[in-house]
């Protein structure tokens, strides 16, 4: 063993010189340090940093000027300099059971922590992420990975021939579909900007259902994550486009030749063939945040025979309102014939369960509280859930837990 | 659709501005920018910086210093400073089609491109990565997505009842795979400090079997990279131990409770009841990197009846050496009686390939070359390919580009 013990070691000087600065400070930095008590120190090494600073969900948000007006950011927190230049940050507070998001600034210029592997892409920026746990059953015992039976999370490629497209998606089957049987499915729709990738990284789907699962809470389902951008083929460096850089506005150009909702059956086609499926409306359901939400809201009344379970998250439902500043969301909703038609098909079709969630700070508060006024005016039942914050992965991880809890039951 | 605009705009400003330095710059950075011509220019916002360096294997090595001796590494080059605190470089010559990686340096601290979302993990640490492809089949072309059939990607679990473990593998299914038919199976390994994502990151497996598979190069087969450490049931973040720091020597602590070699059964068996393969010797195949290098070698000696086609990619092999600095490795490798029954075995069940591949300046190619010596001596037969260059992807990209094209033919 001396000499294979020797080489190793050489190798992993001649990887470590190139790739690990931290090798060099003498120590090895671990950051984030999350302790028992639910605190957390982050640490940088920067021996010639002036000053250094962490940004992240954890903090108290703060008020930023912006080209557009006021608006609410995450707040920094300075670190301290110790010695061998290490800096160094202690949250005050214990931090409450999540998955957090976190950057560093060095000088000025954001900086991702070295000593985390830990990060997830939102668009086109990264953040180095890590949760808080404390005890069974709580937000971070959800969002991690748990000794349970696990699913296999698959990226699927299948033919949308309404958008003229191979097309790819994530498909969640659960643990133990690969005894047999038949499942329900959950068509999981992602925001804009996003992709198929989105609800298996911040959105921790997988690991949402694998521990729900396992408890007996949620019962054990088919999840599909379609890539929601019409336009597109596959997440950002997954088609041939090439290694673009994504964006928030990607899925309106170019224009594609159909919407989304428009080739949604393209996609239940795909999946009732190829996988073991309890068919039918009562085994189907559809949610999503933000777009998805939108996308859910139009192919749930677009086709009011196909789902018996819609859950609206956040949903950016742009309802056909006119430019009349005199004329009230109410009364434009109540103008349009299509939509009413479609929505009295849907309602009439009694779906079990038609879920709204958003956050009390949300930017499309008002849009969903608009369009709740409708359904109340049209005695169409639905059930509410309003929670903290805004437009963010924290609410929707919440919501996708409380709403699959619903469904097939 | 002017609601609709207004609201996406504020979104993408909110998302943004926590989000996106370089939107404060005044300008979208495009970084690294790849040219016709095939040179490529480095970009980055920095305008508190005194010095921006960028490094990567598209630069000249050169030799450092480190405890262990002088080793080799990527240079440096150095970023000038232009207008609106933006950072410049370019390479002085066109680069030759390959996937590189690199990173920055600013004021001594590496620095990952914001402006470039693609990334990858090689153990613990992060580079960025582009792709310089000039024409069709070269190898930018064979390392990209392009317009053809893809197959799917799939993370599964399976029982290891020799581990006592469920553990985490990555299947490749070609295209078509859902249409019917039964496939053969290349088993590929990664190397130390990896996992069962590797190969489809840094490896670029998907996007080399779907390229040449397209061009009828490669017979369309189902590729099962699995988890090769076997005190690990899945790789960082993935499974029950927690969000942890990845490391070289992370195979060894703790000691699993069988060896890789012993568990490769449980593997083999659960693809062949759960894939539609073809069984039997001729339709097997087995290759791997550096300590997947290690693990073919072994695994096709100790199932000298499974594997029809091995593959070993500059492969760690430690043979039975003694401390007898006296003793050649030729004459310990004769000592060993396990050794030559079990090469005896295999070669006497007639492979229709044994293949050896490794780069001239590897830290492994020694024991390579005495271990091709044994193999002359017994007068073994196998294919031998020596490229420029040591431990590293871009020779494992080469060899799993050629290895695959000679199976199952």
């Amino acid at each position: 063993m001396k000499r294979l013990t020797t080489l190793l070691a050489c190798t992993f000087i001649a990887l470590g010189s190139w790739a690990q600065q931290a090798l060099f400070s003498g120590n090895e930095i671990i950051s984030p340090e999350v302790k028992d008590d639910g605190t957390v120190t982050f640490r940088l090494y920067a021996p010639k940093a002036v000053k250094v600073e962490v940004t992240g969900d954890f903090l108290p948000q703060v008020k930023v000027q912006t080209p557009m007006g006021e608006m609410e950011q995450p707040g920094y927190a300075e670190l301290k300099e110790g010695k061998n230049g290490v800096w160094e940050y202690t949250t005050a507070q214990p931090l409450s059971p999540e998955l957090y998001s976190y950057k560093f600034r060095v000088d000025g210029m954001d900086y991702l922590d070295p000593s985390n592997v830990y990060m997830c892409r939102d668009i086109a920026s990264y953040t180095n992420i890590f949760i808080v746990e404390k005890e069974k059953g709580d937000k971070g015992d959800l969002y991690s990975v748990n000794e349970v039976p696990h699913g296999n999370v698959a990226k699927v490629w299948y033919p949308s021939p309404t958008l003229k497209m191979t097309r790819r998606m994530t498909v969640y089957t659960p643990a133990g579909y690969d005894k047999g049987g038949r499942y329900p499915v959950l068509y999981l729709l992602h925001g804009a900007g996003g992709d198929e990738d989105a609800w298996t990284t911040l959105g921790r789907a997988a690991q949402i259902l694998d521990n729900l699962i396992a408890e007996g809470k949620v019962k054990p389902m088919i999840v599909v994550m379609p890539n929601g951008n019409p336009n597109c083929e596959a997440a950002p460096g997954e088609w041939s486009k090439g290694m673009y850089k994504p964006s928030f506005m990607g899925h309106m150009t170019p224009k594609p030749v159909a919407s989304m909702e428009e080739s949604f059956p393209d996609i239940v086609k795909y999946v009732e063939k190829n996988y073991r499926v309890l068919k039918g409306k009562k085994n189907r359901a559809i949610c999503g945040l933000s777009m998805g939400g939108g996308h859910s809201f139009g192919i749930s009344k677009m086709y009011p025979d196909m789902f018996d379970y819609v859950g609206l998250f956040s949903a950016a439902i742009f309802l056909s309102g006119s430019n009349d500043p005199q004329q009230t969301a109410l009364d434009a909703m109540n103008a349009d014939p299509q939509l009413g038609k479609e929505l009295a098909a849907l309602f009439g079709a009694n779906p079990k369960l038609y879920w709204i969630a958003i956050g009390s700070t949300d930017f499309l508060y008002k849009s969903n509280a608009d369009y709740r006024k409708y359904l109340d005016s049209k005695g169409y039942k639905y059930e509410y859930v309003e929670t903290d914050g805004g437009h963010i992965w924290r609410n929707w991880r919440i919501y996708l837990t409380q709403f699959s809890q619903k469904l097939f039951k």
